[in-house]
């Protein structure tokens, strides 16, 4: 039997407990908890074979009363003794992705980031349009492309507009990340019944992070009239871990306020932000600190919106924010952002960068208040990328 | 032992056999193929397990020449006496879902659709966007409300916009189909590999209807600027029967003349269209007959774009074709272009319409050249509209 020690400082401890997918070296994934610098392997230590599986679908059907249940065990334990064969050190495991994602939806829900895109793409014109404060603007991603945590990105090819008109094919020379927060879809919903904005709790499980890489100059020949295509969907990164909402209590904050007043189906009486902030590392440098809690729809508005029109949800379905930028030209979470459309270069170290080059590391990190001044972690979402493959 | 009769002109000639999922009556669903009026039940009648699933995926991911042989050994099964055990009348089961569908995309592949939407919705610029003859548009919708032909579709509710300028949230007023051709992904992808042109057939299985239904309204509303969302993601109904592409050599047609000349990674040596003419029948009054030899990009130039930037494929993702209108205002495939945008009612029996009432019901049926003069069946898409849910 051990004790798994958690230092009085860790992103990691008892009020965190994230849930993930690992491997002990050689064996099979399956689900676990991250305790201090320790997984916890769930099936092994409750003996529930919904832990056994390569994913956390399983467990996240079981609904919101079997989550606390088990929260409450594992909050138990974590203070005991646990037998020797459960717990595996966090850089001993190899990690996949936690949920097989059914459909993935991406939002546009800070209002910094889109009037700085609206700035950017549509220079003549307003830069929010006429629908952005009514709803929750979102788009469907591809959830087959959807990768964990530290798995590297090739570089996209695609088609560009050049300044004959016509466009050409080759490596995308505007690649760029999205800094954003993913929500788990935990248990489902049935088609035709929306879920409502003070149902978010029942719905969703925890939060994760997210990197939507995007190629600007595939998505700007593209876009046009039915969204982003291929600009998004050669890869978007998830972290490995996914924090539950019930770790996030002490990170609740009021919205910003939303003028005009949102239509009924849009307004709950238990809606809330979240205080969590982000830090994005550029090889290694911090070049902003992204704050969750300046976003302008929040999640639970964004579930009601999804599902206004009667969709349904799945267990394991992800959705995410969108880029979080805050007012400040420190807290933008995209290069194209940061650098001005490309127009000023950004310090990164030693160098200067406007777009991503290869061999360039992103990571994005976050944390959330805890009790007693403490903080708790989000784990990470990090990415490298590799050169494009020669031409088709 | 019995020999299942199939009529001269019968759709589901032994040429045709289509695959889908049934379930006998209070027995659990497995794939089947069908011919003339009955089903064959491929567990029982070939003893492999792959079969007793209730979806393709498993005999989509065995790959080409699997799927080839399985065909001839029908193709001589269907001329002898089988088990009667393993015979089923087609009108005695039940269809699901033929595949679980990973990723959705929908083109916008006609350029008398795209032409005719550009009119409505942007009536003072150019119909076609400068990108439209250069690349396959297209979209991701939401995978997870696919469903299959014979589903009800609730009228969905949703914001639009409304003559004060501030939008309103209310059931669909013009709700619409699209009728359209949807292609069966069998063997998946690499991430980061882009399949060519020329490898369209190693990958598609086969080929299904889709009825993408559509709220005009909504979609107006919200569709700046990422593209179609809640207008498209409360339903898409798919048939229950898809055919596999080796039974349409015979509807093989060049492409369109394209100009301008695609880039390289569009160009194939075994690019081409498929003759299949649609019906589409408004409480059972033909009201439209979209040619589908008439669409610009064909379905393996779709699958090139789709993962030219590296984006990869899994069994059972599904793309569509968008909507498939020809240049007559009688080939027309959604009813916002029959009908004018709203403002040309059209006749449907003895009644007039402009979008879908509730009760309404729609049916998609297409056909393709067979040998020797006979046609092969798609099937058919069908749905009815139920009114809209009280206000949440």
């Amino acid at each position: 039997m051990l004790r798994v020690e958690v230092a009085p400082d860790s992103l990691f401890g008892p009020e965190n407990m994230p849930y993930g997918v690992f491997a002990p070296p050689g064996e099979s994934f399956r689900v676990g908890v991250r305790l201090g610098d320790m997984v916890l392997d769930l099936a092994a230590l409750l003996g529930d074979p919904v832990f056994a599986r390569p994913d956390l679908n399983a467990f996240l059907a079981t609904g919101p009363a079997r989550w606390g249940a088990v929260r409450a065990r594992l909050r138990e334990l974590a203070d005991t003794a646990l037998p020797v064969e459960v717990v595996h050190p966090v850089r001993s495991v190899r990690m996949a992705l936690p949920v097989t994602i059914g459909d993935y939806v991406d939002f546009y829900a800070s209002i910094d980031h889109a009037t700085n895109l609206g700035r950017l793409f549509r220079p003549d014109s307003e830069p929010l349009l006429p629908n952005w404060r009514h709803l929750p603007v979102g788009y469907h991603g591809r959830a087959g492309t959807v990768v964990v945590s530290g798995t590297p990105v090739i570089r996209p090819q695609g088609q560009r507009r050049t300044d004959s008109g016509a466009p050409e094919f080759g490596p995308s020379q505007r690649l760029d990340i999205e800094a954003e927060l993913g929500f788990v879809v935990g248990t489902g919903s049935t088609l035709g019944v929306p879920v409502g904005v003070d149902d978010f709790a029942a719905h969703v499980f925890g939060v994760a992070l997210v990197n939507d890489w995007s190629a600007r100059d595939i998505q700007a020949w593209e876009y046009q009239p039915l969204g982003p295509f291929l600009g998004k969907s050669f890869a978007t990164s998830l972290s490995a871990w996914v924090t539950p909402l019930a770790a996030l209590e002490q990170a609740r904050v009021p919205l910003p306020t939303q003028e005009p007043e949102p239509l009924p189906y849009l307004r709950g009486t238990a809606d809330h932000g979240l205080d969590i902030d982000l830090a994005v590392s550029w090889n290694g440098h911090v070049v902003s600190r992204p704050p969750y809690a300046r976003m302008y729809w929040s999640p639970a508005q964004m579930l009601a919106h999804l599902t206004a029109n009667g969709a349904s949800i799945r267990p394991g379905d992800l959705y995410a924010s969108g880029t979080i930028s805050g007012p400040e030209p420190t807290q933008r979470g995209s290069f194209i952002e940061l650098s001005w459309g490309g127009t000023e270069p950004i310090t990164v170290g030693e160098e200067t960068r406007t777009f991503l080059t290869d061999g360039d590391d992103v990571t994005i990190t976050a944390t959330a208040p805890g009790t007693a001044g403490r903080r708790i972690g989000l784990g990470e979402v990090s990415g490298r990328i590799l050169s494009a493959r020669s031409a088709p």
